[in-house]
């Protein structure tokens, strides 16, 4: 099998890797409209070869879009109108509502598997792919009776080759529970890393106390920009919606310590314990 | 040496591993209000005997404190009241202010060294005690002047056979640091959990997608609020202050995501990126 990918970056690379290092491909070529992140992901051995978009994807089996998630509907579209009926065309955004309306009455549509792997890390570019990612985190698959069997039998095939547990929902479902957990979590590491920014500039000191909490807190902050800007905008109305009320529990746990409320902190920590059960 | 240690849950327990597993002390005491406390910390080999606190301090040479953070200036006073002029008193609590000024005119000052070793995890308890806890970690001394001469170099010396870097500062500078670098990451994550259960609730859907971003930031909500309620307590007016400046910088991106600012959003996520140097 030839692969396709499109987008060289921190997911299209690492998903390069994962094709070569479980078997699943014979021949990666890689495309990026950036000719650094194409000579970075030769050298690093990410993909066999690197072309430009449409002779890319002209012999490609599997091709593999992980372009920001603005760029994703329209090249998807693009795709579909030059690929035949036994290329499989799958995108690896973490949003998917604009894509599935936009490509709901291409005539081949078919040929199309939207899924999200719920996998990253806050580093990006091609330097930041890396072997054994994936591994052991759900891939969603979005409005699967839109795709051909065999197209979404052979991207369930290399996600569970890949050592992903599969799950599917509608893309609107898809898009609400990934701002609460992934977009918001994005979202308030930012704001913390900004908030610890202001109060060094003020104070003039060297945090040079950081471990432990405060970074796994604020590790995400170091996300890119260019990654995330349309992820937030892409998904707006859910990510306002989980930001909101993060801003509202804040609120409550402000107050309560204004009014040196023990009991009402002891009682809000207990229950933010229990999400224990969600984290398994 | 002789160690007693008061208070067996994570830090404690964790201490008591660490002084046999340097061969820093040759027994170790234990002493906790709570009879479960001492019956595990022994079950599991954390101390070699318990006895009560008075018992407990009567023969060691180290004293350390390592209960939740309102029970310790009192407690400090009460040892302080016991000891000699050859025993050595350290606390490990996540605030300073309070404690250093109640035992400022103590006649006895000389032999507390007032710590706070800036390790933890989201687990609380003595099963939650581990081996190989502290190491690399940051650890701060405050109003060493303070102290005797001998009771900081044998604390200091503890430390740093713990693999641990020394730092010095003031109890008003070590308050202000911990709450924008350990105490905000954890009402965050509290808050975040919240939001989540929240909207779980209105939902009725199960997310079975947490993982990865989501994990790291919410993994502080499982904390003790038994640990942490007199934390946010105690050192009330700085939490606040980088609480007021969160809530402040999630409102702006909030309004950015509103007005579909997109340069503005790219704009703070480049500077938030700037964390990078904070975390080394």
């Amino acid at each position: 099998m030839t692969a396709a990918i499109i987008g060289l970056g921190l997911i299209g690379g690492s998903f390069a890797l994962s094709l070569k290092e479980h078997g699943l491909c014979q021949k990666v070529v890689g495309a990026d409209l950036s000719a650094d992140h194409c000579r970075k992901a030769l050298e690093l051995g990410l993909v066999d070869s690197t072309a430009p978009f449409e002779e890319a994807i002209a012999g490609a089996d599997l091709i593999a879009l992980a372009t920001p998630v603005d760029t994703i509907p329209i090249l998807a579209i693009k795709i579909l109108n030059r690929v035949d009926d036994r290329q499989v065309v799958m995108d690896m955004g973490s949003i998917k509502q604009e894509l599935c309306e936009v490509t709901a009455m291409h005539p081949r549509r078919g040929r199309l598997v939207a899924t999200h792997p719920m996998w990253g890390t806050e580093h990006s570019g091609p330097e930041a792919a890396c072997r054994g990612a994936f591994r052991g985190r759900t891939v969603v698959i979005c409005e699967k009776e839109r795709s051909d069997r065999d197209a979404l039998h052979t991207v369930e095939r290399i996600y569970t080759a890949l050592g992903m547990p599969l799950t599917y929902m509608s893309a609107e479902d898809q898009d609400l529970h990934s701002a609460y957990i992934s977009h918001i979590s994005h979202i308030t590491s930012f704001a913390l890393a900004l908030t610890v920014l202001e109060k060094e500039r003020e104070e003039e000191h060297i945090f040079d106390l950081a471990g432990g909490g405060f970074e796994s807190t604020v590790r995400l902050a170091k996300s890119s920009p260019q990654t995330w800007a349309p992820i937030f905008l892409g998904n707006k109305y859910n990510v306002l919606d989980v930001l909101r009320e993060h801003i509202h529990q804040l609120q409550i746990l402000r107050r309560m310590l204004e009014k040196d409320d023990r009991e009402g902190l002891v009682e809000a920590m207990k229950r933010a314990n229990t999400i224990k059960r969600i984290l398994k």
